[in-house]
């Protein structure tokens, strides 16, 4: 159970004994996806936060145009979903889709409540996660701000390893921000 | 003491009583700083998060070609520091800069961390305003994406009620990363 992904996760973080490890897992539900399953539409209500334990997911927001702007990739040992309608328990204004095969864990706010509540090592843990996905959110920032799209490609490559041997071309210029013109000249430039 | 602003904001999610409210004082120190004051220099060590009681700060990275910027303001209720340098007690590389006389309470991470562990309703607090913070990263974010300075600037009306009259224009422009030219015509739509 030491070796447990998730286990591991919340131990870079806070120390749990077996039994409190048992208690956190009881607060999950293992769910599995098809690619191409869209597992959050548009409009509706965002009832769970993903761990992956295996596979890819995106989170995006289609435009008028048709236009999909992928907002976050969520591989191996990611949380994701929209991130808004969870926590603020309104419609999803964004997609969750899998790329592959998927396998989660999924935790509703409820238990995510429940959790922090009953074992505070795990509030601790999620106010860390949260702070550092904060951190990640504000350089993105900056690097649009500069327009430094070869920076925002060298994040992607560093929070994201692997990624780019698993997805269309189209998904990282649209996660960057990029026309495919540019993504090819700055992948060129690796 | 029920009136004071930090205590306002904290119950706006849990209630506290008077004495831990004053509990909560002790971790924090007054401060005041003059307008053009650099309350955090880059490649500085951020001690200190900064809750705003009077007066305009801004979090901005100064390019080598001299542009800044600005990747956060903080007015009155705000909360405004580099957040990783903070978090990661590692060296800046953001500037915090008064615009105005400021009068700010200071926390450093080791009483945030204390008060989180102490007092676990803060730790709750803390948690709630994080993930708040990182909702709003990501609406801008998706902004960036779909290339709308439209919405971008009426998310900055928003978020900062009575900006606009109290910095000049070419930073407004330079928090939406857009050009004084756009700013100028997206005002005049508004």
């Amino acid at each position: 159970m030491k070796s447990h992904p998730l286990r591991k996760q919340i131990e870079e973080i806070v120390q749990l004994t077996d039994e409190e490890f048992t208690f956190v897992l009881e607060h999950f539900r293992s769910k599995r996806f098809k690619k191409h399953q869209i597992v959050l539409h548009d409009g509706d209500y965002a009832n769970y936060d993903f761990f992956v334990i295996k596979g890819l997911m995106k989170v995006s927001r289609l435009d008028l145009d048709g236009k999909d702007h992928i907002l976050q990739f969520g591989m191996e040992n990611w949380w994701i979903t929209d991130a808004e309608a969870f926590h603020h328990k309104s419609k999803s204004t964004l997609m969750v889709t899998c790329l592959e095969d998927t396998e989660v864990m999924a935790l509703t706010l409820g238990n995510k409540e429940k959790l922090s509540r009953e074992l505070p090592k795990m509030q601790y843990f999620f106010l860390k996660k949260t702070t550092n996905g904060y951190i990640a959110l504000q350089k993105r920032i900056l690097c649009f701000l500069s327009s430094n799209a070869n920076e925002r490609y060298h994040n992607l490559l560093t929070i994201y390893p692997g990624l780019i041997q698993r997805v269309p071309k189209a998904m990282i210029a649209s996660y960057l921000g990029v026309t495919r013109e540019t993504l090819s000249r700055l992948s060129k430039m690796t």
